[in-house]
């Protein structure tokens, strides 16, 4: 992977700035940590915030959705009817000598990785002469494999997320994987739940869980919150809160982790109609990078351009609501700053997807660790809210008037009483049930009967015979039309589910670089809208006579809504620059002793290393337009004075 | 307790209405609920946001604070250091019979308070005759008290967070407290760890709790912190997240709930020199009730007005810095619009606190439960950096130069190394080590023996005949000057710790009021700055004809940064203000077909329901003022023209 400026990517001076700059750590480090589990410090924590505050403005406010805040704890049942419970695991295997524990898939895919690898190496020795070649071969620990198992590795790599827990352990015994630093035998593959259990109150008879997502109370909730919406539909509902996954061996840092924040989005559209949405025009101009189920199917990673529009008319993104949330997700990540050479937009496989599900796409974002799911879009049909309804009988459901009554012909049947009653007596009810719950398919075959023998003969459970015999002085069958004035339909789920942690790390490389005439100076050009600090005030010495001009500068910069801070520490500005160049801080400004005297100040641009000089009223101004998005770096470099002295080191 | 307009508060009227416009709702209701978990509605998850942004305004920005997020996860260790996993438990009582469970404190409170309750009803019918009298007794089940035992209640009752559960057991013994519903008798009290109690990773042996407080976090994070914070002190940290409390029976809506929303501030300070604060003056001059430990003691519970700066000088506030953030908490609860009348601090008894914490006082706010403590504020001491540090040897201390070295004067012991040598042999060493550790007490001691025999003699374990002689010739001691350049010291810790909850619902309290002239027509008078939504737009029909200009005015309020709200619904102008102003909508728009002519528009205030009308330009500025807080509707009031015609209902 490269850089912005096309330069290679260098993971580890970036895990060092992190560390360095506090924007990550790991939890509970001193005391030996708890892998998957990180804590955000202050530029971390502040990043986070700006990309929620973003992704509120972008998706909550902008279409009124219906924002909650649901309990973390979730009793037994509720997970049991979602079919987490049962289905919501990975597959582990043990090894019994050393006690170490493995995530089955993960294990077979590293294996086979480093294996096609060193395959790899063992070919680049080709053009030696064959002793060298072994002798390298043995010291490298090369091996070279058959070209076919080369396609079969390649094969089972590329569906490695579709193997349950039976096939892992077939593949593991066939291309004998091991514990790869022991070269130890693994137990088969076992389930292991990704939930985190715990028990709610005060007796141990309440089993519960950490929510492993936000959307099982948006669904709970949604008869309340049609009602809240004046039972309008369509409408969505969102939340943005920590859900937990206990992954069997995190790594990855950010990427894979046992707490995490989530923003989910449950928008409920009626099955009816083509799941149209009524904004789709605004986005289908809006070209995406695809990679769709067949180009992957046909083993291959070549995503096609296409517009939204274009996409949803060919079949190839299910509807046009999926297709606007598609747009809309890539016009969220856009502002913040990804960069979007590095997003492409994958479809899930047939059998990758919940079986309820009618179609899936990941917002993938490229990283050093490779394509990272960020960001998943998926038709979860009416899947959630049935299963719900079934359980609790509770009437997740939209009853809305027809606008033209639904005239509905159906075969009806009439008992005459007076001969029923004393016939059948003590009987009669559970007769009369009976055929009232017959079909209109066998209420139409029963017709044809009676029509022709003048009587029919229907099977009853629980009564003498098992069998009744009707005639047609007692029962009548016809045809009749019925209207039905009102609707009732369980609607569909178009869920938009963002792993916050997963997109901030994304976003954090793709604005990562290193200036090209100093190689030790690192800079995250983050775009102001999610900047942690936006502005860094530096006056030019530590002494106390700067500060009410400080205290001035920065009472008027909050009152126009913009972060700042002040660097006093005893080092050069170029240090001090430097420092917040690492930490994103996209503009700076200077105090001199030539302010004192004339009220000018430099402004400092992260990425060029440019300033201007001009007036408090001017500067202020300059930065607010800079921070809302107004005016850019250009606009401003070229309407104000520049300032030529350069960063004193 | 009564409303802000001094009528009786009806909290049924008020639970009815958080239900029906969904500020919240017991959690998995449809699956039956669980006690002490709510999820927050649109209005509430709005409510909230908003609260927490105020809070994040007014503490972390105005004072550069250092916003952390840490892991909820918290690994078993972690918190027996720090006391949690042996102290954090309330006493449980059990009915063997029922199988039911009581928190042991709250259930003798609420005997006991019955019981007083019923002695008064019984005194209350004292002048009527005497049979009438034993009549109404047996009737409402009252019973008359002795003098003494009233007396004996009250002092329970108002101690009643301080016993223990030994306490607790004599307690329900001498007072025969029982199953209050079947007078079932309960076994003793035992203690009940209020954390829950989860496992981190695949194996089963690694235990952990999600955390009670957000505070350890920050506490192990503080060597990082501090240099983040360029070695500078004194700083505080910050956090804003969900913690989780077991709790027994929780009741009271949103007071007593198992997982919360807390927003905690961790002030590092010098324990040395009074623990001043730079900015004491800004607050010095603002009054407090304060209800402090000599008037509880004395039995009483009167509040004294007096100024922080007063408070601190008579030592009733231990220390400035903790008397700033008792300052800053009122100004924060009365920005987000609490009722000043119903906020006290109450500090807590000598026993109440923890047993390392130098002074805590509580921000308690007044709601139809009673006086609810809704923001801690203690003095924690060194406490929690010195257990951690201990337990893992980091070096959570600041160590910084001194301005003027500290000159120490200290005896000191010289050894002529070629007679100690081989005098001793091998056992050289502890005796070496024996006279490195003699205190400086003994060595001034040692120095008149030295003096006066020309020899001493000291007690070495381990060596012959466990006493070892030193002449003159051999030892030197005297006293020398030592220079210490640098100071290493544990910073003491003040904690302003929030319940967002509970502020949001004793808030919700305060402004909660019914419209006189109407008794069904409820009101929230939400300060605009935490109102849910800021503006209600009402078209005043549901035709289609009116969009353009609503999505014009929506558009324009948000480049305003104005939260609107649209009502399209098919109910009266009149009718879709009242549900607004249930929901706390401080201000509506009105769109009728004379704005369509001449582009004028009504603004309604909700408070008043007065209305005024003008163009496009003026009413946008208006609200921008009116929310932003730079005019209130008595200045828009008297500016633009009154606009005079009434809802219509």
């Amino acid at each position: 992977m490269t850089t912005k400026d096309g330069r290679p990517f260098d993971r580890a001076s970036l895990d060092y700035l992190m560390r360095r700059r506090l924007f990550y750590t790991p939890s509970f480090e001193i005391y030996g940590g708890v892998s998957g589990l990180y804590d955000y410090g202050p530029p971390g924590a502040s990043l986070q915030a700006n990309i929620i505050d973003v992704w509120r403005k972008h998706f909550v406010r902008e279409e009124d959705m219906l924002e909650v805040d649901c309990a973390i704890l979730t009793p037994h049942e509720v997970l049991m009817t979602s079919g987490h419970v049962d289905q919501f695991s990975d597959w582990l295997c043990k090894d019994l000598q050393t006690g170490e524990i493995f995530r089955a898939d993960h294990l077979v895919e590293e294996v086979l990785k480093s294996r096609l690898e060193s395959n790899l190496e063992s070919r680049g020795h080709q053009n030696e002469g064959e002793i060298e070649k072994e002798k390298k071969r043995k010291r490298t620990k090369t091996a070279r494999l058959n070209d076919d198992v080369v396609q079969e590795y390649q094969e089972i790599l590329a569906k490695i997320d579709n193997y349950n827990g039976e096939e892992l352990g077939l593949l593991m015994k066939k291309h004998d994987v091991r514990n790869p630093v022991t070269g130890g035998e693994l137990l088969p593959p076992v389930p292991f739940n990704l939930m985190f259990q715990t028990s709610i109150g005060p007796s141990s008879n309440a089993p519960g869980y950490l929510r492993p997502e936000t959307a099982q109370g948006q669904f709970l909730n949604f008869q309340k919150l049609l009602d809240f919406n004046n039972e309008t539909m369509p409408f969505a509902s969102a939340s943005i809160g920590k859900s937990f996954r206990n992954e069997i061996a995190p790594k990855s840092g950010l990427l894979r982790v046992r707490e995490f924040l989530m923003a989910e989005i449950e928008h409920f559209v009626d099955p009816e109609g083509g799941k149209k949405h009524h904004r789709f025009n605004e986005v289908k101009h809006i070209e995406l990078d695809l990679l769709t189920r067949d180009v992957q199917l046909a083993g291959k990673s070549r995503v096609q351009p296409m517009s939204v529009g274009r996409a949803v008319e060919a079949e190839i993104i299910d509807n046009e609501t999926l297709g606007y949330f598609l747009a809309r997700i890539q016009l969220f990540l856009e502002t913040i700053g990804v960069d979007k050479k590095k997003l492409r937009f994958r479809q899930h496989m047939r059998n990758e997807m919940a079986h309820y599900a009618t179609d899936c796409w990941d917002a993938e974002l490229l990283t050093s660790y490779g394509w990272v799911e960020c960001v998943g879009c998926a038709d979860r049909s009416a899947y959630d809210l049935s299963v719900h309804a079934k359980r609790t009988g509770a009437p997740l459901v939209v009853r809305e008037p027809r606008k033209e009554p639904l005239r509905i012909e159906e075969w009806h049947v009439d008992l005459d009483r007076k001969i029923f009653g004393p016939k059948f007596k003590k009987d009669g009810k559970v007769v009369e049930d009976t055929i009232k719950a017959l079909t209109q398919d066998t209420l139409k075959k029963l017709l044809i009967e009676l029509k022709k023998e003048g009587k029919i003969t229907i099977d009853v459970n629980g009564i003498g015979s098992g069998k009744v015999q009707l005639d047609k002085d007692l029962i009548n069958i016809e045809k009749r039309t019925r209207l039905e004035h009102r609707r009732e339909y369980i609607p569909n789920v178009i869920e938009p589910s963002f792993g916050i942690g997963r997109i901030l790390y994304a976003l954090i490389e793709h604005n990562f670089w290193v200036r090209p005439e100093n190689e030790s100076r690192y800079v995250i050009s983050f775009p102001p809208i999610v900047a942690p600090t936006k502005l860094l005030i530096v006056p030019i010495s530590t002494q106390d006579w700067w500060a009410p001009t400080v205290r001035r500068l920065s009472n008027k910069l909050r009152s126009l809504g913009i972060s700042s801070r002040v660097d006093y520490s005893a080092t050069s500005i170029g240090r001090r620059y430097a420092r917040n160049d690492e930490l994103g801080t996209p503009f700076g400004l200077t105090i001199d002793f030539q302010s004192l005297k004339d009220n000018t100040f430099t402004l400092r641009d992260r990425d060029t290393m440019r300033q201007v000089r001009a007036s408090e009223e001017e500067i202020c101004e300059a930065v607010r337009n800079l921070t809302e998005g107004t005016e850019t770096w250009q606009d401003v470099a070229i309407r104000l004075p520049a300032f030529e002295r350069q960063d004193v080191d």
